[in-house]
């Protein structure tokens, strides 16, 4: 079981533009500070600029920064984005499906049961909450 | 994120043999029943025989089926036996891990904390929950 490494970006680029306080910071500081590929870096930017998390300021003092305050960005909201559909298991995505005890199967629904108290911690933490240490976040991104 | 399909077979057959009510059912029959590949199968039957979940009878009446009864087995444990090493994002196996500012990051707590959320719920079940619908499951299996 492991996130996405889609979601793994873009939760680091978000904290990255956390520690940064809002100052503006080109996608290659934020790259560099995360150890994080440029390439990776640049699709996750475009998918957190349209759920409205981040804002591209251009110019020659320009760059991305956080859109809303850490406080008000929820680390729960932001993994079902960047997860899309969660398919935990096969019988999950009718699409996909080839199990024929689905229909009347008890996984699924323990299943349902145990994500919803994964998100349930989520959904209880904002942006926030992960660059509590924002001293020595700042500190080893610049190291 | 997504369980293994290698925990997703091992759910199945376990499944499957509870649905057989203690009676020795062969890979091939699993495999047909559950629409599974044989070879995925064999692989998962090894693994829980080692966990002692189910054994294997030899002989012309032979074949596998549950080693306890399905009441005995709970979901939790077979997942977390099944799933490995739980490495959600890159920094929780610090031998994979690049990231910079991971002994610092609050991600990897919270992430711990929604992780074991998740595992409570399945730890609430036994496989006998899992074929509730016995007779349902039976039929399907058999269609």
């Amino acid at each position: 079981m492991r996130l996405t490494r889609f979601s793994d970006n873009a939760l680091r680029c978000l904290i990255a533009l956390a520690v940064h306080e809002g100052k503006p910071a080109t996608t290659e500081q934020v790259a560099r500070q995360m150890a994080m590929s440029n390439d990776h870096l640049v699709k996750v930017v475009s998918r957190l600029a349209t759920l409205g998390l981040i804002e591209t300021l251009r110019g020659r003092k320009g760059g991305i920064r956080l859109a809303r305050p850490a406080t008000e960005i929820n680390v729960g909201d932001v993994v079902r984005a960047t997860e899309g559909n969660l398919v935990l298991v096969e019988c999950f995505d009718p699409l996909e499906n080839e199990c024929p005890i689905a229909p009347v199967c008890g996984l699924a629904p323990v299943l349902d049961q145990a994500l919803a108290a994964f998100f349930a911690v989520l959904d209880r933490h904002t942006l926030a909450d992960l660059v509590a240490q924002r001293m020595e976040l700042s500190q080893l991104m610049h190291a």
